[in-house]
């Protein structure tokens, strides 16, 4: 890629999960071909293909990793299923650490299994953070909160606004918890430019990522993101917002996409990189 | 049914799409005999079965007619199409009043092809609400903006939140523009209940319609709404709210759902009667 392109991808970070057809030395070497600097990395894949071994790829590739996903489901009511939370979430600060990122995103949990309660799930995900977050920063490492669009509120994130995740982060120092802003989950709320604006002045933003919105939604609606440009939302207006509120970090394209997947990854790599140049 | 049966029925209404399978005689005369006293009807089957023959149905069975659905449809950018929308939200006005309801829902239309802006979108329905809604009032039917589930926002309707639907309510007299809220829509929203006291204290709690949330979604999304009791809502608490408001109305259970959809009409009738008067 030529140096104004490395240079229009200074900021870009490809999520893992994004190019999941390609294996993490193939994500590497692809990375340091097109000129792009940062990538977000799943702990699964990660722990597959070994976690000193995924942090030595990093580092001789001189990639920055910007984000582990994913911590967080921490709603269970049951106390042995909560121990066991805790116990998940800190071994996935360790792997962040570990792996030299500063940032674990945290995806809250859904409602247990025959719960109606939503306020009360985030009362529990309020108390795990209070033993999780003084963990995390004790390991360099600060939380992030993901607020997912209210079409997972029941059986993924009962967090499902930027104001929400705000109220849970604000119990703690911005140094230790702070919030994801992710477009596909936030791109339809009225209130997001303004909560940006709270994250911003708070020191908060410790996150964002970019995927865009088409239609129709597939079944269980989870891999349906659309490529950059493809979809709904004003992408530049969202990084403008960011930005205006003092982010400066990593831009991080994260696409669920079943028939993206089914394609090659390479050229995935490559046209979302180029899409994010023209529409981010 | 029971006289206790029919007491708790008293405020109960069937969305006709609930049952579509049943015609409109027959969704008649099983109202009838389970004493069910309301229906929320639909513009289609209507016109098809005839508007007139529709009306005389209704009041020689004695059943009220809650609402018909719906209008709306206001975002389109092309000033033919806008015009088309607006003659066709008059009709749907003049078809609700020869149906002797007092409430046309409407449902206020996605971002046109191509669009990423939904702020214009949202203005360009305040704009047509502002015709319609003296027209409305002209012939003694008031408009209830029903927001719809965020996921609905870029194909269907950029009122995503009971707060965007009362600031375009708020515009016009609350005896022409009110609010619809279902919980299927509302559910996963924090601000909801006090949004819904800002809409009983306006006087503009113009409907209330059930359905239950229930994962996964279909493909699509639209027509994967729980029976009452079956999902993540708590029904009983959501009408508690709207009554705190003020509101004493019909209560109108609205359920899209192929599987339903694809049994007996009747019995899907007698059971969404039975779940009602058990879950909410």
């Amino acid at each position: 890629m030529s140096e104004s392109g490395s240079e229009a991808l200074a900021r870009f970070s490809i999520n893992q999960m994004t190019v999941k057809q390609l294996s993490l030395p193939e994500l590497t070497s692809e990375c340091v071909k097109l000129g792009i600097p940062g990538v977000g990395l799943w702990r699964e894949p990660v722990q597959s293909y070994g976690l000193e071994r995924t942090a030595k790829l990093m580092r001789d590739a001189g990639l920055t990793v910007t984000t582990l996903c994913r911590g967080g489901f921490l709603t269970a009511i049951d106390p042995h299923a909560r121990v066991r939370a805790i116990d998940d979430n800190k071994a996935a600060i360790d792997e962040a650490a570990a792996l030299g990122t500063d940032t674990l995103v945290l995806v809250s949990g859904g409602l247990p299994p025959g719960s109606k309660d939503l306020q009360g799930a985030r009362s529990r995900i309020a108390e795990a953070l209070a033993e999780l977050a003084p963990y995390a920063a004790s390991r360099g490492i600060r939380l992030a909160i993901e607020p997912l669009h209210p079409m997972f509120a029941s059986d993924r994130c009962v967090v499902s606004t930027l104001a929400q995740a705000l109220d849970l982060a604000e119990r703690f120092p911005s140094s230790e918890v702070g919030v994801c802003v992710d477009t596909y989950h936030v791109w339809w709320d009225d209130q997001a430019p303004a909560q940006i604006a709270r994250a911003g002045r708070g020191g908060r933003l410790h996150a964002f990522q970019l995927a865009d919105w088409i239609t129709p939604l597939p079944e269980g609606v989870l891999n349906g993101r659309g490529q950059l440009g493809e979809g709904s939302i004003d992408l530049r207006s969202w990084r403008a917002l960011v930005e205006e509120a003092g982010y400066g970090g990593p831009i991080e394209v994260e696409l669920f996409n079943e028939a993206l997947w089914s394609g090659d990854g390479r050229e995935l790599l490559s046209a979302t990189a180029q899409n994010y140049v023209r529409h981010a």
